[in-house]
């Protein structure tokens, strides 16, 4: 295992965590805020420690895959122990687990909050709090990849660990140019969001806030009542923001090369529509029957659609009060998710596609035993590798899930509770269903929980595997051997 | 398609069926009841019916899996028609619906009853009732496989299509011996269960309508408090028999052949009383903790484990009422079941094994990308095709229990009856939750739930395909297309 480099990335990351953290420094600037002084702390003890860790660049810079998830793992766990200090020292959440579960919240773009009172933090806490979706939406490493030249297909594995959905690939020739141009597009939408929202008549400020927490699909508002009081003008703006940041960036890519027709056909993004329409109409038709206006009802279903199947997590209601059906609806979208290749978070519709044809397939194979025909998507055949690997991220989903229901459980809940508390961390969403419904906050849970939903969080995010391979214990076996030999070799040369 | 093959299987199954209905009119001879007349009506009609089907012998009668899937679904719904008739015509269940609901609820072993007195019944509906868990429990075509003589590959085609799990093969090298051993080992495991019971005071009657519910893992009672009012040497007795059932066929095939040794290290069987022992050890000292004897602690555990993993569905206690943590080990274990083989329902054990390798084979193909390594269960690899198998039933199975719940949510009934109505009876267990709680029944939904619930309990016993196949428009078009040729043909020949 090339340990040098992974300890080389991690440094890079703390870098850039210094760097980042400068925002909420010149925040406090501006809003006079003493607060500003510990983020600032923090910013160079980040970048100190990780320019000591990256000093030395390896003289092997090739790694795999295997290197590639545990580098990727590690970087968001640092990311977070760092980025939740600030939190700890100015006495906003004084409790560890609570400060590591809101940034792992943030990175994560989960935007499941402790916080019963939001508005009560200090300005500069609040930016980067949304800061943290902003990041965490792209990627991290991503944005390295962008930066920092790595050689051979290195690049790849870090990008396949980091990007979410099953099939991502290098959308121009060269991995750093992807990485640019990815975030290119993102950072072109956030601006055009804030300018929309600025618009709208909503203050500079909250305006960066939101086009923030949207453009990571995280969640986290500035208002104990999310989005409910602002006007539909802003309330429509952010709707559609979500589910623009929901579409898979390829058909971007395809727009920006002028290949709008191209973009338009692609199967995921139609059917991500379809579902959001669909969605939207059912649940307009409930709200409008129980005494809603009809555009009220439209703003309403179509807010929360776009959030969940999103997995933004705002939210203008309490849809914990909706009728059944409706919350069985947003449950399911919980599940769905956003579109591969987006910042949004859950199963992702490319893999839902790539299933039922695996159904459907099967079912032919029943009437037509002989017939072998390749599952196609976009007129292109699947290969069989991505079919397999949808259906084992699905297996390990539900176990993940299960396991996960299970030990939130024993703290006593109701079952809602804790089923919708595992499908908003792992999701990535946020608000769940009754105990932790929009109006709530995950405060109450025990530590115990805490940690299990944090660990959610992160496998959701970074699409399960990277994050177990570290629990597995071969890993460290094969490191531990690894030393061993290394060990016995240096003994061996000094004996010569 | 062989059309009239099916056509004679479909006739055999009746004829069957207006056999074995003279077990009620017997019962309704000893206990003077004048509901007999009915059940011996219905028995002549399926009879009558049934022999003019089966007349003619096709002279065609090799058969492909697809004909083997549309002869199985078809039999389960003619067995439930004629089934339910008796129901309605003796005035005991008026409505066709719940009529319907009651009688496939019975032969898919699933046990969830609309009725809310059960005690109201004469004596020959209530041993129909148990008699057809019995009947579905190991399967009315791997009877039919017994006695009639097929050819070639059909044997297999039906068996397959009718025989829970991943991977039923041939135990000993001619089917039809296949099934006289299983239902010879079934029919003795019955007797003594019977026998066992009435050494504990339990009434011939009663003993008998108890058998026949544990051995199909069905859970239709006869009091409707289930089996709380029961001796704990009663319970005892059923929870072990419940278990038994639940346990591999294949594990007592080797019990009869001598090779003991070998039938203990199926891990199959293995894992399934791990799970037992573990999940009974949780829930008694959750139980003996509220106030509870450790004694009668372990009994209510260990029932209601083993009626929830066997699928039976059979109640001591109302378990709605236990703490959050044991409820959902109860709802993890109704997705869980019994082993493969077995008369129980649920994903089974030995998918579930397999799918849990198919994860970990991942994680370790990210650690070791060059190794290439087979599944293995029992010292045997496992074949692609059966862990592609598994995957695809696993996909399946969670898409139409996603559907499901929908469907049944548009009823207005809360997310946990919903959600555990659909998990009882696609995993053919009975109870669930909430307002389908033990203490509950099924009677309240709307046609439209009962309907749902229906194709789920079929779907669930049929291992999802055979059901599927059905209601592909593929199959019909198919079907369609072979009739108009065959026209066409026969019009050229009266031509010539």
């Amino acid at each position: 295992m090339n340990t040098s480099m992974i300890r080389y990335i991690l440094g890079y990351i703390l870098k850039i965590e210094g760097v980042l953290m400068l925002l909420p420094c010149l925040t406090a600037v501006i809003y006079h805020e003493t607060e500003g002084i510990i983020y600032l702390a923090v910013a160079a003890a980040a970048f100190f420690i990780g320019f000591l860790m990256s000093r030395n660049k390896p003289k092997n810079t090739v790694f795999y895959l295997k290197e590639g998830c545990i580098a990727t793992s590690l970087s968001w766990i640092v990311l977070s122990f760092f980025g939740c200090l600030p939190f700890i020292f100015t006495g906003e959440i004084p409790s560890f687990t609570d400060a590591l579960f809101e940034t792992i919240s943030g990175f994560t773009t989960t935007g499941a909050s402790i916080l019963s009172d939001v508005e009560s933090l200090s300005h500069c806490s609040v930016i980067w709090r949304s800061f943290t979706h902003w990041i965490g939406g792209m990627g991290v490493l991503v944005f390295l990849l962008a930066i920092l030249p790595l050689s051979g297909g290195s690049h790849m594995n870090l990008m396949r660990a980091e990007s979410p959905g099953p099939s991502v690939g290098k959308l121009v020739p060269r991995v750093k140019h992807t990485a640019r141009l990815l975030y290119l597009i993102y950072f072109g939408l956030t601006v055009l969001e804030i300018i929309l929202l600025l618009l709208g008549g909503m203050s500079f400020f909250h305006s960066v806030n939101t086009a923030f927490a949207t453009a990571g699909t995280g969640g986290f508002g500035f208002r104990n009542d999310s989005f409910a009081s602002f006007s539909p003008y802003l309330q429509w703006v952010v709707t559609i923001f979500m589910i623009l940041f929901g579409v898979n960036f390829y058909a971007y890519f395809l727009v920006l090369f002028g290949k709008i027709k191209k973009a338009l056909i692609i199967s995921e993004v139609q059917w991500y529509f379809i579902i959001i329409i669909l969605s939207t109409g059912f649940i307009s038709v409930s709200l409008a029957r129980s005494s809603m206006g009809i555009g009220e009802s439209i703003t309403h279903a179509a807010f929360q659609v776009g959030s969940i199947i999103t997995t933004t997590g705002f939210s203008t209601m309490d849809f914990d009060l909706w009728s059944e059906s409706c919350k069985t609806i947003l449950v399911l979208l919980m599940f769905i998710g956003a579109c591969a290749g987006s910042t949004g978070g859950g199963i992702k519709v490319s893999r839902l596609i790539i299933m039922f044809k695996t159904v459907a397939k099967e079912l032919n194979s029943y009437i037509h035993p002989k017939s072998i025909k390749k599952i196609k998507m976009d007129d292109k055949p699947v290969e069989h590798e991505v079919v397999r690997s949808v259906n084992v991220y699905f297996i390990t989903y539900i176990i993940i899930f299960c396991v996960s229901t299970f030990l939130v459980s024993l703290e006593g809940n109701d079952l809602i509770t804790n089923f919708t508390a595992v499908a908003a961390t792992i999701n990535n969403i946020g608000p769940g269903l009754a105990l932790v419904g929009p109006a709530q906050n995950f405060g109450f849970l025990t530590a115990f929980s805490k940690y299990v939903l944090m660990f959610d969080m992160l496998a959701g995010r970074l699409e399960l595997f990277p994050l177990l391979i570290l629990f597995h214990p071969r890993l460290w076996k094969d490191a531990w051997n690894q030393k061993q030999k290394i060990r016995a070799k240096q003994q061996q040369n000094k004996n010569v």
